[in-house]
């Protein structure tokens, strides 16, 4: 188990899946503030009211300078717009764990991505915010897997993507001791972010067919 | 089994993807002829002599002309271009098994996509040849696990995309009855290359990191 068992976390984004993961890291025991443009939006009101006394409200900037360790759960294709309303000096020195997706669902499906192949999400956000350590995760499943994968049977796997080895130890503990994550697999630097999130459309299409998001992928050797 | 267990098959492409399809086309029976951009290819020649009396080679408009199906096992990020060498008659009405990845491997690991998000190899193959009936399979695979799949121990999944139904069944076949694959899905149309594509720069990252290339993915749900 972690050494730190009670920690402040930001929560940006005010949607299902930042809601699953603020719910979870309450439920855990944490103080969770959760983030959005405005300081008094609705939805994270809501969650605040369902939440009970460690959670709170604020700014994107309130919930980055609030956290000892920040999500981002925008929605990915306006992540970057979102994130550049946190001043960078909140998020100096912090794992930032990116969970978004740079999805456009406008021409129908199979969905695009807004940024790919020779960029990506979790590498722009590296990039906005240098002091910060990004190390995306989670984005290869749906949210309520994301915080329950005994939701999916049998043994499946789930990735991450960071230049920090010990932001990376922090994740796993996280996915593992936190999460019930058995299977972390570290993919390499903020560059393999690319590869997760080039196949969320093929998660999508998988999901448009099966009609359950309860799946995953696992590595067969 | 199919109804038609001996046929005429063309494979466009020397390498070892070719090389592999090939080889295991004639174990199984068949004639097949290898094509490539000159008509005394010494790669051909080569696999011609290993092969026996029912290999032979030819240019890629022989081997296209020669085969009632045809695989493109070319090199993806010049597909487009060698497959312009053969004339489109050549094609017409014939199911096209693509099994060819667009990658670009000059800016290091991961590597990156020729055609992508908005496009795929799969897709501009099909719109190149209109009367052809293209089938992308077999790309998210190494060339051996490719004709048997066996090497990668237990349940593991191959996909299809394409738009005629019937060379799907087709497809279906050839992967089942010919190269022993117990777990087919049918993606959808030939848009969903892209997914199957987009996948492969992933594929690739996991194989520099376990230096086998016998695994797979399984869609556990």
């Amino acid at each position: 188990m972690f050494e730190f068992a009670h920690l402040k976390i930001g929560v940006l984004g005010t949607g299902m899946v930042g809601s699953e993961i603020a719910s979870k890291l309450v439920q855990l025991g944490h103080d969770v503030r959760m983030g959005s443009r405005t300081a008094d939006n609705q939805k994270a009101a809501e969650w605040v009211k369902a939440n009970g006394a460690k959670a709170s409200q604020g700014t994107f900037a309130d919930a980055a300078a609030f956290g000892e360790i920040v999500f981002n759960c925008t929605a990915g294709s306006a992540s970057i717009e979102a994130l550049k309303l946190v001043e960078a000096h909140n998020l100096n020195g912090k794992l930032v764990i990116d969970i978004a997706n740079p999805l456009d669902f406008s021409g129908g499906m199979p969905p695009t991505l807004t940024v790919c192949n020779t960029d990506s999400l979790g590498e722009q956000i590296q990039r906005t915010f240098p002091g910060a350590k990004v190390v995306k995760t989670l984005n290869t499943v749906n949210c309520k897997v994301m915080v329950n994968p005994s939701l999916v049977p049998g043994e499946h796997d789930i990735f991450m993507s960071g230049n920090d080895a010990a932001a990376k130890t922090q994740v796993r503990g996280i996915l593992k001791d936190w999460f019930g994550w058995k299977s972390v697999i570290d993919l390499g630097d903020i560059r393999t972010a690319r590869l997760v999130e080039m196949y969320v459309p093929f998660w999508a299409q998988l999901f448009m067919q099966n009609q359950n998001p309860n799946f995953n992928i696992k590595i067969v050797k």
